[in-house]
């Protein structure tokens, strides 16, 4: 953002301090406000860090003198305490307060981490990337992180198999997340099963852990061996899923996300429950998760009267996770790896020959806050080093 | 839950059975739900998850026919499928579908692991555990863990001041979340400070990192060294803070829980950010979070007439955690540790004689899935070795 214009003048008002652009526009700030984002090295640390109490501020503070400096600066002397305030007409304009504006910075600032959504198109276009690249190259690295921050998904190519190699990609932007499935997890399905959860039928396409609180938000396969005949990797894009849900029924999208389900996983040494909406809203009432997993989902606690709709919202959701016009399909070899977006990208497996031939994976959680900020400083790094 | 009376009749209605309960209740069961909920091995395994997709159920499914037996079991024939149900009398009274049953198994459900709230007068009782014990007993740990569920805060003595021991606590129960910080970190102040962050003054209660998603819901505090005068640690129960501003001023409480603002940690080779209310609620309206940080929150996005009426709540919070009638307080020396929630309570330090002495505490990041797990097949155990 750029300030448009300069300011014209300034003027004093009870509450607050007044800002007349040149262009015409009149910007307010409450005085309290302005005390508390003060610029000063006494009030905010170079690190942007607060150094001033808010609740210390006397909220009836005032302006004892104000002056504007060349259009350019705006100086307050205050009233209830000796401290003087200097901003830049860059910040005020950078922080005015109208509605639009706030909007508009809120557009500017999802603009900068872009989330496109996805269905089986996606298929002629992966996202991937290589180990080798990603390793050495922080231009690599910065375009496979921007692909699972704007996907929620990527593959990653040439990670050599060797047991614990997944956790050495983590390293690369955050931290295993740790869970009673330990540091990281061998997925190894035998071609003649012993146990009905490790048959050779596709795995309809989920969420892992929605019943852990909270919930990982990345998590990682990585391919060790893979003799079998068949078993595609599917993933979905849930936000994709749910926005045509939303089109197709807004009823459905309402039930589904306000309605509260319970997960649970049980067994002689877990007992880890949560309950929640299947659709997570965010305080802008936007779409920020999908928790969807039919084989951890309690019965529905939701009244007879209304659960015949609660069960036509669920299966129609489900049956899209379902439709293949959603999958983006891919065959996981060896050294092959691909990480989700947990809360978003659900993954799941296609039906394989199980006549011969053995799948080993190894997997691993983490989290998007290591990998967001890798991806934040990575960018400003390689925008610096362009420039 | 028991089966207060046995079943008198069934009735197949359009879409529901209906059962006639002894002491006169009805209850209506939709046909969708008993089938996607029957107990047969081939729908739900032993250990609770389920093995049929629920979008494959026919919607229209209905009973072929039902019959009732001793009261005390209904079996139910498909409709559209070829496949027989047997559901206990007793499952059906514990699934009764009315929005009083359903309210009932919720009160029941919070019951289990009771919250409590709390102010000042818990220094007249603090929770304590002894670490050798609760490193040997299953039920000196199941009863620090309850204390923590319960109070959302903890002291443990007795831990031996050596490096890493923070790490070892958690394993007794959980997971260590590692963070940009590491998997601990030492948090060393030095009597005579060369930095603004390092005074010997006072720090506010506040929970950690808001600027993390997710936010670590676990913190612990071990106390290595403790040789400065003074620096009392500070424990405030934000979920009491907030329940009294709520009957204090409900539009505060709605101010805080509804308004958005932006939280940041950023430095060379981090940018961790997140933008979400001060209060969170859950699905049922409840208050399940609190994020307070003064020091990273950033500048608020509150438009220009709203300003004034945030900032008043939000001053009003900061003053009521910062109000010792709120305050848990104890001095921390060698070989203590505690534990806080920390999306519920917050953690400071008031101010200490900076004149002599050193004080060295390492702490880490831990989630509440592991304790909450452990926490539930402890009381099993512990109620098991009773009977």
């Amino acid at each position: 953002m750029s300030a448009q214009t300069p300011i014209e003048k300034i003027v004093e008002t009870p509450g607050n301090l007044v800002v007349h652009w040149e262009n015409g526009e009149i910007s307010k700030y409450p005085y309290l406000y302005l005390r508390d984002n003060c610029p000063s090295p006494s009030t905010i640390h170079s690190n942007g860090q607060k150094l001033i109490e808010t609740s210390c501020i006397n909220a009836a503070i005032s302006a004892q003198n104000s002056e504007l400096r060349n259009g350019t600066e705006v100086l307050i002397n205050w009233d209830t305490e000796d401290h003087t305030s200097l901003f830049s007409a860059q910040w005020l304009f950078d922080h005015r307060l109208s509605k639009a504006a706030i909007a508009e910075r809120r557009q500017q600032h999802m603009a900068h981490e872009p989330v496109e959504l996805w269905n089986a198109t996606l298929n002629q276009h992966l996202p991937v990337g290589d180990y080798g690249a990603i390793s050495v190259s922080d231009e690599a690295l910065c375009s496979w992180l921007a692909n699972v921050s704007r996907y929620g998904f990527a593959v990653l190519r040439n990670v050599p198999a060797e047991l614990g190699m997944v956790s050495k990609v983590v390293e690369l932007f955050g931290y295993v997340r740790e869970t009673n499935y330990g540091k990281l997890f061998d997925v190894k399905t035998t071609v003649n099963p012993n146990n009905l959860a490790f048959t050779s039928l596709g795995l309809s396409a989920h969420t892992d852990n929605p019943y852990r609180n909270p919930t990982p938000t990345l998590q990682l396969l990585h391919c060790l061996q893979s003799s079998a005949v068949g078993g595609n990797s599917v993933v979905v894009d849930g936000f994709k899923v749910i926005a045509d849900l939303k089109a197709y029924s807004p009823q459905m999208f309402r039930l589904l996300s306000t309605t509260p389900v319970t997960f649970r996983f049980e067994n002689q040494d877990q007992w880890i429950e949560r309950t929640d909406t299947i659709i997570g809203l965010d305080v802008f009432g936007e779409v920020n998760a999908i928790r969807f997993n039919n084989r951890s989902v309690q019965a529905f606690e939701v009244d007879e009267d209304n659960m015949p709709a609660f069960y036509a919202a669920y299966q129609q959701l489900a049956k899209m996770i379902d439709d293949e016009r959603y999958f983006v399909q891919f065959k996981m070899e060896a050294t092959d790896l691909f990480i989700v977006d947990n809360e978003r990208v659900m993954h799941g497996r296609s039906a394989y020959d199980g006549s011969a031939g053995e799948r080993f994976l190894q997997g691993t959680y983490a989290d998007r806050d290591g990998l967001l900020s890798k991806l934040c400083v990575l960018k400003r790094k390689v925008i610096s080093q362009l420039v």
